[in-house]
């Protein structure tokens, strides 16, 4: 099948690009050293991938995305980095977890979280601790009484997590080093008081310069976005939503099938496969100046923002190459089973 | 049941605000005025609360939706208002409407486009005018020539349609006004070439002062969104998205377990229900400040952009108030069943 036998707004990843990018990291960040974050790509079939590279522990940002793994039977370590209150979703992992399906470990910051993760049934917590975005986490001071709570709850604390996720999309190499190391310090301290032998944080803007954690929490170097390709890291992008040329007017300017329900807009418009410039994205339409369409091609859009952009889709289609338009071939078609919540 | 019980993040719509402005579009717009945009909301059961109103014409932006509505039972005379070059979709949909389903009507604004609904069987279209706004449409001064054509092709031409997207947000009103009756000149005048006796245009922002269209094409207005609610429309905000507060910070501020995942971000960040402020959205956090909140408070996010809000979800629930939190009594909980493409 050719992508232009897809119905159109239509996900593509490049088989190439995921396969380099995938060697890449795996070479810097081998086997446990990475914690992929399936939050990124919400799809078993691309954890797999990882999996085949080497990499046997996850992350996961919801307790429907610690299901699929496991459904899956992918991931024999589940990260749930993340702090959950809900006792009947963190129940059901915690029954996982029972009958030996994978090991599930639960981030905490509170004596509320902690409480939730005790009454459900789980076993294994990390505490998540503020390094200097202001999201969730602990402060680095009470990070040790944290994990004295956990402990006194009958949780087994496995270390620590932190976050440094404001200097992740900072261009500037200098600035994001120091930043980087600022936020570790503080993480390797909250490691010492809390104990245990996890320290898991950074991501794919740090990969190269976060020399502090034991496991990276990385996902989106896996296909890229416009925003981490500013960083100039060694990944390359390869994801496009590809639409159909449905409307050329007469100023020249053309009208794709895809627009903002098919690609996320919180870090700004997409950019455009082969030259041409995005006007502006409606619902349904995205409309582009500066080319030679006609009614009827194929023209890839390229997203800002990966995580979201890809949680908008029911499917992925691993393509040969994603530069070749409607000729490409479509190698593999992926339901995007993870998202939703 | 009651909010505080659902998982979070949720939907939630106010059934009282839904209920009023409803009515008041019915009573402004009545019966075959209105031809309901389901783009809005993307579910058949709020549709059905549209057609208990009087409205039996709807409109769709894609061939989901319409497959979907029929389905449901609901409309008996669906607009497909979109460019579709899909073959295979729009047979599809010439097979429901060849079994008498439901009226189906197709825009067209080019020979390729009367091509692919002429090869799917389809039967009746809109002619599709550009009224000003760089999307789809023809030009106005081809509109006759593309009627004809349609009429060559074997097709029904029922009449013209011609969105003046680029005036529906503006907030003074005299520009607003002066800005579509222009767009609305341009349309008259291609309805008079074109020749049918349908005239199809505006949404929310035009529907008071769009004298034009013989059928408004709007969906906004039954919950709204705060992009809209700038233009001071006689119609209330009645979405939030429900959010659990999952940690406080030291500084004060609070984490709630909703982000750009459950948020379009196109028109800007969400607001705050009951004061605060919203300080950034990731993927799956709410950062927020400026109130006294506690791990475990339910917090509602106003969205700015309803449209593509709602296709983010797999459920919305009515509630018999947004303002009161937790405590609010979910009444029903509908699928947002037309999601996707």
């Amino acid at each position: 099948m050719k992508v232009g036998d897809l119905a159109t707004p239509a996900l593509l990843a490049d088989a190439g690009v995921l396969e380099r990018n995938v060697a890449t990291m795996a070479a810097a960040r081998p086997g446990p050293a990475l914690r992929p974050h399936v939050k990124a790509f919400k799809c078993t079939s691309l954890a797999a991938v990882l999996e085949g590279a080497g990499h046997h522990a996850f992350c996961c940002a919801t307790t429907r995305e610690v299901e699929g793994m496991v459904s899956a039977g992918i991931g024999a370590d589940l990260l749930l980095a993340n702090e959950v209150l809900d006792v009947r979703r963190l129940a059901a992992l915690a029954d996982l977890a029972g009958n030996g399906m994978a090991r599930i470990t639960v981030a905490v910051d509170s004596s509320e979280t902690i409480a939730a993760a005790s009454a459900a049934g789980i076993t294994e917590v990390l505490v998540d601790v503020d390094v200097g975005m202001p999201r969730c986490g602990c402060q680095p001071g009470e990070a040790g009484s944290v994990a004295d709570t956990a402990r006194s709850a009958g949780l087994h604390v496995r270390g620590v997590m932190g976050y440094e996720g404001h200097m992740m999309h900072e261009v500037d190499r200098d600035t994001r080093e120091e930043g980087v190391a600022r936020s570790m310090a503080i993480l390797a301290r909250a490691a010492d008081e809390v104990g245990g032998d996890v320290v898991s944080g950074g991501g794919t803007g740090s990969f190269d310069c976060n020399d502090t954690v034991t496991e990276l929490q990385a996902g989106s170097y896996i296909l890229m976005d416009r925003d981490y390709a500013r960083l100039e890291l060694p990944f390359e992008e390869g994801l496009i939503v590809s639409g159909t040329v449905v409307s050329v007017g007469a100023g020249g300017h053309a009208v794709l099938d895809a627009g903002l329900k098919a690609l996320a807009m919180d870090s700004g418009p997409p950019g455009l496969m082969g030259g041409g410039t995005v006007l502006f994205c409606a619902d349904e339409h995205t409309t582009i100046v500066g080319g030679n369409w006609v009614v009827g091609d194929r023209v890839g859009l390229r997203p800002a923002h990966i995580d979201p952009t890809i949680s908008k889709h029911e499917h992925i289609h691993l393509v040969d190459d994603i530069t070749s338009g409607g000729d490409a071939e479509v190698l593999e078609t992926w339901p995007v089973d993870l998202r939703g919540w």
